[in-house]
């Protein structure tokens, strides 16, 4: 699925331009190979179209993973994009990615005049909104433990695709903890 | 200021349309009176004429407040509006407000043809994303103190304005320690 399938099935049932109001990019990742990397101020929007990325953030000299993301899905470093200052997240390739790439610049000019290119704005601008909603809270009321059993139930594709250190990290527990936790659920 | 000149101002300076793309009609609540409640799907965008109001909501059955609105702001229980879920806030007045009240169906409409109504959403969604990834990073990193300095210096209008225990409830500690860290403070 490239950028233009995913505007029909997601964001307007109606698209039909044979021309998306911005360029996109093809460009291939291997595993491992850094997106966007910490301090740098971001200058694209990418839509992964195969492959797994991690975004990572440092706390107090602790690596924790934030997020994952899926194909079909928009990512960057949001807030060094909408603010332009300097990342505190680095984005990796978890294994080999393919990626769509958009120029903020470009994109930044199909918002004065396109109603397509806004409404593509606003809704994954909700979306990441409510990621961060569910990610605050989670981490305000539930324990690892019942964090880890909702990945299984509701993320089992983050617990089958990713190496269980790095899924100790996005828990923000050490590993032993988390098999303990895996042993109590099994 | 109302939701007109604001557009004009924050969102598109060559907003000259004499029509809003939604109506907008103008509603008083008097100090401690409930906008939006627990367990209600929200149905409604407000826009802050004056006034101040607070975002509670409930963790393991201590009440903590997640946010302040000014002047000047969108506000809604913002996921029970994207979801249709009944919201897990409540949205009360701290004094007397005023505010223009957006449907959200008359808003979903204007969303279907308006670029200026993609324009707000877009933006406004974008200030909100900044305003979750702040509070969950100031969670994650900082100490209740350093944050009790940070509201001091960046957010002064919040301690000027805002009665102390509700101050200490948005930090998450209790009265006693927000008193010393003052005192340590000053």
């Amino acid at each position: 699925m490239d950028i233009s399938s995913y505007i029909k099935t997601h964001i307007d049932l109606n698209y039909n331009e044979k021309q998306l109001p911005f360029t996109a990019k093809e460009k291939r990742f291997a595993k491992n190979s850094i997106l966007t990397d910490y301090e740098v101020i971001e200058e694209n929007i990418f839509f992964l179209k195969s492959g797994i990325v991690q975004v990572e953030i440092n706390y107090n000299d602790v690596e924790r993973i934030l997020d994952f993301f899926f194909p079909y899905t928009f990512f960057c470093s949001y807030t060094s994009l909408l603010k332009s200052v300097p990342s505190d997240v680095k984005i990796v390739a978890l294994n080999n990615c393919v990626v769509d790439v958009i120029k903020h610049t470009d994109l930044l000019a199909a918002y004065e005049h396109s109603l397509m290119a806004n409404k593509l704005g606003r809704i994954e601008s909700e979306k990441l909104y409510l990621r961060k909603v569910k990610h605050e809270k989670d981490l305000m009321t539930k324990s690892a433990e019942v964090r880890y059993g909702e990945l299984l139930t509701e993320q089992p594709e983050i617990i089958k695709q990713i190496p269980i250190n790095r899924i100790s990290q996005y828990l923000g527990v050490r590993p032993e903890s988390l098999s303990r936790i895996r042993k109590s659920i099994s």
